[in-house]
């Protein structure tokens, strides 16, 4: 009997979806589950994903590092945002905590925390370290998109149809439309998935905000072969 | 100042979009609104859309023609389910009124009619009256997909694809994400439409209610050269 593999391709629509003994994959591939994938892979040793600014003030600044976005920019007051190129080559955050609170990223994981057999974080960056735990793991799979405040987004329909054409090729079943479609929408942009992605109203709402190279370092394949896992309250490398 | 066409992929996802002034396209193609546009091509003189099964013992059926459909199949009591090759050909139900139940379409409906400026009927088979229509109203547009229960439908965003790709034509904008998706989408589907759509889930789920000639009726072009709009309880030709 074969393993489902399915997405959801907005928080909004997690209500249809069943959660319970499954692995809920959350993607928000521009930028904060990347930027998760980074951070861990570059010294942080737990992240503490909020969905409301107004938690961020239960955090001690000298135990833990804060970076709060909202609309893509990193909110007045605090020093880091939604950039994964923020904490590379920086020895002053090893072994360091982060609280970090994002515009759909974080909520995509508090939403479903509650009902959820486990909770990972994907991107590009480690999708080959992800189809491997999900195959060995031998559960049935929802892949959650965190979108744009409720609306699909482009560049994590790619990624969850990327995911499951993988994870087909595994083993998995995968027959809603939404896998189709998605599906579809990332073997069109098989031959230049970076001009493809950067079509997303992402790209056209940010433009201003200087972050073309985080999209760019988003998109990247597999720089990273390890995958955070959700666990009381943090995340942290499996 | 062009106007702006979206899609809301799914009715759970209405909330996201504002309608106030706009004009709401409620399609579902597999088969609620196609077969809207047949019956009132075919005799029928106005459709009142309910979304429960209990309101419609309101309905006397010596005035009206009562038809109630659920999980594609008609509703055992009834004679008349969500099936256009029903009205073709049968002078008895000229000028009746009909009274129409589905799972997913008369809910879209029911779910826009407090906000939306105005609400008109879409399918395959009236799609350039719907696109001029449009075209004269000079309003911002939103397409509403009914989907399936709240999932996201191939059929309908096809439909969608294809309606926003001939609205750009004549003069709309519409940048976002579902509407890229959707009508790249249905340029992969141009060749061969029927084939295309004919993978969605909808064909899969119905496939033992011998309904595929309906499908494919349902994926003809233009057939019917006007518009059903929403108006007072009741669609009727515009």
């Amino acid at each position: 009997m074969s393993n489902i593999a399915d997405v959801c391709l907005s928080p909004d629509l997690i209500h249809l979806f069943s959660l319970k003994n499954k692995v809920v994959v959350v993607i928000d591939i521009f930028r904060a589950t990347s930027v998760m994938c980074t951070a861990l892979n570059h010294g942080i040793s737990e992240i503490i994903p909020i969905s409301d600014l107004s938690e961020l003030n239960k955090f001690d600044t000298d135990d833990f590092l804060i970076a709060a976005e909202r609309d893509g920019k990193i909110v007045q007051g605090f020093k880091f945002g939604n950039s994964p190129l923020t904490y590379l080559n920086r020895p002053e955050i090893e072994g360091k905590k982060l609280v970090l609170t994002t515009t759909n990223g974080t909520r995509a994981i508090n939403l479903c925390k509650v009902d959820a057999g486990d909770i990972i974080i994907a991107s590009f960056l480690n999708i080959t370290a992800v189809v491997n735990f999900l195959k060995n793991k031998e559960k049935d799979v929802v892949v959650l998109c965190s979108g744009w405040k409720g609306q699909i987004s482009l560049e994590d329909t790619l990624f969850a149809g990327c995911i499951l054409d993988k994870l087909i090729q595994v083993g998995f079943l995968s027959e809603s439309d939404s896998s189709f479609l998605s599906r579809q929408l990332f073997n069109d942009s098989k031959t230049n998935l970076i001009k493809f992605a950067l079509q997303s109203s992402h790209k056209k709402r940010t433009e201003n905000l200087g972050i073309d190279k985080d999209l760019r370092f988003c998109l990247q394949l597999d720089k990273f072969d390890n995958v955070p896992i959700y666990k009381n309250g943090s995340v942290v490398l499996h």
